[in-house]
C-alpha cells in the first residue's frame, strides 16, 4: 500500500482564522483511494522550516502532499521551501506563462509571472483542463491552499495514486464503549489483520458508538462482521451499513 | 509569547473517517488566549511514534496538547506513549477511579478501571465540575478526542495558558543618567519584578534619558511608577507616558 505524507502550510490555519478543510478532504480521497495516509504536518510560512519538513517527508513516504503557499504575495514561500529542498534554483517557467496568457488572452503581470515562479526541473503534471498545471519535484505535489483550487486538481490527477483500496463496514451501537471493550478486544485476537475503530459519540440519539471495520479482503472483513455481531447482544445494534 | 505544539492522536483522522475539529478549535482558543500554536501534527495510535513527538515537542514548545487516543479500547494508546516519552510507567490512578465511582455510584468495571490508568507521577488538574480531570505530565496535557469532552475540559483549564502581556510605563527624564541611577537601584530594590529599562538619548532637546518600567501586573507596575516619580524631582521630568 503506498504511503503518503500531508504538510499544510500556513500562518492562517495555526492562528486559528482559517479552519483546514483540505486535510479532511485529502484523508478521505487517498484512504478511498487506498493510500495509507502517515502523517498531517501543519507549519508556519518558513522557508526553512518547509524546506526541512518536505525534505523529511519526501524520504520517508511514497507521495507528499503539500497545501498552501502558493501566489503572489510575500508570504508566499512554498516554492521556494520546497526548492529548498531539495538544493534547487527556483526558476521562471515560461510554460506557466504562457498557459497564464492564453488563459486571460493579454500578457501576464508582474505578479502573474511570479506565479511561475517554480523549482527547477519541476515536472508540471497536466491537469485536465487547468490553466495551472500539478507542480511535482520528485515526490511531492504541489497544491494551492484554496479549497476549490485544490480539489479540482486532485481529482484531475488522482488516478496516479491508486493503491488497492479497504473495505469499510460501520456498526452503530447502543451500548456504551466500556460495556463493549472486552468483546472488541475479543474479535481482534480472532481478526489480528482487522483494522478496527471505536469511536464514543455523545448527543447522537440512536447509538453511542461507531465501530469501523477494514480490511482490504471482503471475505475476511465480512467473517469478522459476522464475529463481532455474534458477540453483542442484537438489541444492542442500532444498525449496520 | 508562550507557544505550543498540538499533537493529534488518531488513525480515524489520517483515515478520513473523521474530520479534526480540535485543531480548529484549539488554534482559535489558543490565539484568543496570546499563545503561539506553532505546530499542528496528526500520527497514528502507536506507542513509539506517540513518545517520539510527544518528546520533542515537549523540548520545543512552552506548552503541548494532545487530543485523541483517551479510552478503555485497543487502539487508546496515547498514555502509554506519553509515558514512554519521558520514561514513566503507566500506574492506576486511585484518585480517577474514586471519581469515576463516585459519578456512577457503583464500582468501576474492568474497562473503566483501563481509564485511571496514567502515566506515573501525572499531575491531575482539577477542571471543574469534570468527573474525568485533564492529565498532565510535565507540560504536556493530556486532552480526549470527543470535541465536546475536549472543549469542556479545556475552557475548565484555559486560564492557565494565558499569555500575559508585559504593561509598560516610559518616563522621560531632563536629567543625566548618572544622577539618576542611585535613585533607580532604590527602586528595584523596593520593587525587584520590575523590569526597568534605562536609554540615554544623545540629541534630544526635551530629556535625557528614557526610563521604561515593564510588569505584567498593573497595580505592581502602578506602585513602581509612583516609587520612581517620588524619588525625582518634579522638574527633572520631561512627561510620563
Amino acid at each position: 500500500m503506498p504511503t503518503a505524507g500531508l504538510l499544510v502550510i500556513g500562518n492562517e490555519i495555526l492562528s486559528g482564522k482559517v479552519v483546514d478543510t483540505n486535510s479532511p478532504y485529502l484523508a478521505k480521497e487517498l484512504r478511498a483511494l487506498g493510500v495509507d495516509l502517515v502523517r498531517i504536518l501543519t507549519i508556519a510560512d518558513e522557508v526553512d522550516l518547509i524546506a526541512a519538513e518536505t525534505r523529511a517527508m519526501s524520504e520517508a513516504y511514497d507521495f507528499v502532499f503539500t497545501s498552501g503557499g502558493i501566489g503572489p504575495t510575500h508570504d508566499d514561500l512554498t516554492m521556494d521551501g520546497i526548492a529548498k529542498a531539495f538544493g534547487r534554483k527556483v526558476v521562471l517557467s515560461e510554460a506557466i506563462v504562457a498557459r497564464i496568457e492564453r488563459a486571460q488572452g493579454k500578457p501576464a503581470n508582474e505578479s502573474q509571472r511570479k506565479m511561475g515562479l517554480i523549482p527547477e526541473g519541476a515536472l508540471l503534471m497536466d491537469a485536465g483542463d487547468l490553466w495551472f498545471p500539478v507542480v511535482v519535484v520528485e515526490n511531492v505535489h504541489i497544491f494551492p491552499g484554496i479549497p476549490e483550487l485544490l480539489q479540482k486538481k486532485f481529482l484531475s490527477i488522482r488516478e496516479r495514486f491508486r493503491g488497492q483500496p479497504f473495505l469499510l463496514k460501520r456498526v452503530y451501537v447502543k451500548m456504551r464503549e466500556s460495556d463493549i471493550a472486552p468483546s472488541l478486544n475479543e474479535l481482534l485476537v480472532e481478526f489480528p489483520d482487522l483494522l478496527l475503530g471505536s469511536y464514543p459519540r455523545i448527543g447522537e440519539r440512536d447509538y453511542h458508538v461507531l465501530l469501523t471495520l477494514e480490511s482490504r479482503d471482503e471475505a475476511y472483513l465480512g467473517r469478522a462482521l459476522e464475529g463481532l455481531l455474534a458477540r453483542l447482544p442484537a438489541e444492542g445494534i442500532h444498525k449496520v451499513e
